[in-house]
């Protein structure tokens, strides 16, 4: 997917939200698990819901790897499931040695059609790379992350400047605004303002709206660019809504509450269609 | 399994060598694509030919995952049929958010029993502790990677140390030399010193010898302690020394030269059964 194609659904459908599809089988409404693929029905239901109300989608790929190869077939018939101008991301945080991260590509981007893959910076270029060479494809790479942990590292001053803005002026280096994008916690919306000096044109994938307390509002007032520049995931906060049999409806109703905000938020910031 | 248990392996077999089964369906000898499962069976020769003479076994995930399910079944069956006594490595770097991590160790340490798994260190502490409480497992952390990316910002100059003492001087508190390993490339054995006198009691996993380029003597002399205290891997070199008929024996051969080579390590260094 071009990044124009992902702006004008952004416009189309006046919403910037990304649906972590982050499903536990441990957490799905028990009358699911009498069906022939508990996680895969609880995902169809989840993006019939959500589907004209999210420009993204998001599996965890941990949640798929932990049902080992059952979890795996039923993240391929999700993936093919969902609606094709959806864009997709492999959330997998991998990277590895170059053919090994040529291997993790093809695995996301060619035998599931995956839009783009997560990836962790630290082995630097020749492990980042072969993600580029796939057309129309993305690589987002990890930069400030929502967790606690992140401030072990990526605040380290180094060489005059904090390590994640090494991370993200050399990386920009190894592709473009136009295949690749940072993951950017919702919870850390003060450095906005120094990542947008750094990297104003990029798309940010911004997690931790919801459940790990970060605000909508700072982000997009703060990380916004005039092709808006966010996509902006929800998880917990949509899919497990409700553990009960109208846990697809209560999805659609806190996803349709967050893309009425983002609706708001394109308008002050005269993002239009 | 403990580290006194892999110790007494590395003296009962006189060897430190860690076989990778990066098994690529692209590079096995072409008569085993007849088999039902030419992955599984390339592996079980594999180790049928080499089991008495390595100590640890380490296949990459991503050549598993590249095959989709498939792959992920091939993968189990090569686990299961490793025999207990082997030290077994998930070669995965994965690492995210704590409940993400639990699921990732929970799909390696409880549904395919590896031994231990690689992480990526760049989200810190609360990445990586869900993969320590799992007890006689092991976390293989990152630390010096063998790659030529592994230059972009392992050695930033932080706060008067390079990143990667960081990485390991603030990691090492999160485990002990019981439950945590580092990668240390062959290709950067000047490092070992430095990298010693932050933890000289942790074992370190050492790719890069063979196709790589790294030299074992070099990593010995600068990083073997009184208890070893390494895993040297080799891959390519071994499963890929014969793409006909004899793969097997061939690999046999290869890792029996690395085995001898390592067994004179073992007692110049005076560690002896």
């Amino acid at each position: 997917m071009t990044r124009n194609f992902l702006f004008d659904q952004i416009q189309k459908k006046q919403s910037f939200l990304c649906v972590g599809l982050d499903t536990d089988i441990n957490k799905i409404p028990s009358h699911l698990l009498d069906t022939e693929d508990p996680i895969f029905e609880f995902n169809k239901q989840i993006i019939d819901a959500t589907h004209d109300l999210a420009v993204a989608y998001k599996p965890n790929i941990a949640f798929y790897e932990a049902l080992g190869s059952k979890g795996w077939e039923s993240l391929e018939k999700t993936m093919d499931y969902i609606p094709k101008d959806i864009f997709t991301i492999s959330d997998a945080k991998r990277g590895d040695i170059g053919n090994t991260s040529s291997l993790y590509a093809r695995a996301f981007f060619e035998n599931m059609n995956f839009d783009s893959v997560t990836v962790a910076p630290y082995m630097g270029s020749d492990s980042v790379k072969p993600f580029l060479a796939f057309e129309d494809k993305w690589v987002i790479l990890l930069g400030v992350t929502s967790n606690e942990g992140g401030k072990d590292f990526q605040f380290l001053e180094c060489e005059g400047k904090p390590l994640y803005q090494h991370v993200l002026s050399k990386s920009k280096e190894w592709g473009s605004a136009d295949n690749m994008m940072y993951v950017v916690g919702a919870t850390r919306p003060e450095y906005l303002t120094d990542i947008r000096k750094t990297i104003p044109d990029h798309f940010l994938l911004v997690p931790g709206v919801g459940a790990q307390g970060g605000d909508l509002q700072e982000v997009c007032k703060y990380g916004m660019n005039s092709q808006c520049g966010l996509l902006i995931n929800s998880t917990r906060g949509i899919i497990y809504a409700s553990s009960g049999k109208d846990f697809a409806e209560r999805a659609r109703e806190e996803a349709m509450k967050l893309q009425l905000e983002m609706k708001a938020e394109l308008e002050r910031c005269k993002v239009k269609s």
